[in-house]
């Protein structure tokens, strides 16, 4: 196996992003990574507050957000827009040269709108094609790229597009040429054995203890899509996964999930 | 003298942004330029909807908006994010591999925070600096920047910053290396002798010309400062600059202004 250079792509969820204090932490804690990195962010409270604001009505199928036409103008303007931006700038006064991105902008990262027998998602896209070339140039000469959930068709349609998935598509093509880390960082510590209790975090999962821990109902909802981006990245040569809070970022003395085949 | 190859820069205002089949029939004039090229738009109505829709009030001093910190966020969200993002995700559909910017996007464009002995204009930033390494590496990549009227000042915050202005600094900065044209593109012919004929257009503008023109009140208010914007430019090493309508870009059978020193 060649040498591979290493990357390390992180994914902020929205829950810190709500958090003017806990941002500025993680960004400092980010900027202090050595070596080329790339970071991925969710779009936390400021889309919901802002469509309500705007007197847009959420629409939910089965408890999922479906993206009409005025969501998606609304995604676009605070994940694209506002937090995209303000990320870019506060990582910039961190001697990182960041620059913000969505799928659209270069081409980076194309999507198709989420075709489901029953239902009409709006505009959701689900990722075709990453383009590395551009990608790999940009962190050749230093950038750090921070990637919005905001893709697009290729057809001047832009898509709205799971943050976790878009982390770990990236981590994927990238894995091509970097030795690539994903550390999906959120405002727990792990992935927890008890809900309840914030400490019990689990400090390894394997392929098989997931799907135990699935029967079981450990692991549930909203964890499992983001344990199947992760299985998914680690099958296509990504080298590390970690899911944990921003402390992840310090690896010396923290404690956090390592996802592992 | 060296031979640069050419670069074209067209700034859009905010009056075609604002009209949907105007903004359709720009974009595929600006998508058949050939040899490479850069956008800058405006803001159009859409911060001045949102922030109203927000319900928050703006602030003008002498008639000059002041950029409060809601109208920063504001701002960002539409310029920087729906209306750069539209037309990228537009240009990537006529085959345009456009890269949508911040000025704090890879540090591109740096601004400070304007001072003013009398007033505070809130976060209005004046250009200091563009950086055309990292731009330059993008163009020879076929890669089209399409500019927002957004910058940062380094330490963090950004900043709201005249749309023409950016045209006018990228033009300057990027004359070292190329043979610039900046067309300046707007909802008229061009610049108009008579403000109620929108035949008028004044075919040609020397810089003795302007001093007459300005002196007899022929040009006036939003007029002045693109010009002043545009000589700066011509005296700066830009060699071909152009006020007028869309049709300008189909340069054959148009008629616009033509800024000559």
């Amino acid at each position: 196996m060649e040498n591979k250079s290493p990357l390390t792509v992180v994914k902020i969820g929205g829950n810190i992003i709500d958090d003017a204090a806990a941002l500025e932490n993680f960004l400092s804690d980010f900027a202090s990574l050595t070596g080329p990195k790339l970071l991925v962010h969710g779009g936390g409270k400021l889309a919901t507050r802002t469509a309500e604001s705007l007197g847009i009505v959420p629409v939910f199928h089965n408890g999922k957000r479906i993206t009409n036409a005025p969501m998606l103008e609304v995604a676009v303007m605070t994940y694209a827009g506002w937090i995209n931006k303000f990320i870019t700038g506060k990582l910039q006064a961190l001697q990182t040269n960041a620059m913000g991105f969505t799928g659209a902008d270069g081409n980076l990262i194309t999507s198709e709108k989420r075709k489901d027998t029953t239902i009409d998602f709006g505009f959701a896209g689900d990722i075709k094609a990453v383009n590395t070339t551009l990608l790999k140039l940009l962190i050749a000469q230093g950038i750090v790229p921070v990637f919005s959930a905001i893709t697009h068709d290729g057809n001047g349609q832009l898509l709205n597009t799971n943050a976790d998935t878009i982390a770990s598509a990236l981590a994927i093509a990238l894995s091509k040429t970097f030795d690539v880390e994903l550390l999906y960082c959120f405002e727990k510590k792990g992935v927890l054995s008890d809900i309840e209790n914030e400490n019990s975090v689990l400090p390894k999962i394997t392929f098989d203890s997931y799907k135990k821990l699935k029967h079981k109902g450990v692991i549930h909802s909203g964890m499992l899509p983001k344990l199947d981006n992760c299985f998914e990245a680690l099958s296509q040569g990504v080298s590390q996964i970690g899911i944990g809070g921003p402390e992840m970022l310090q690896k010396d003395n923290s404690i956090f999930t390592h996802i592992t085949s």
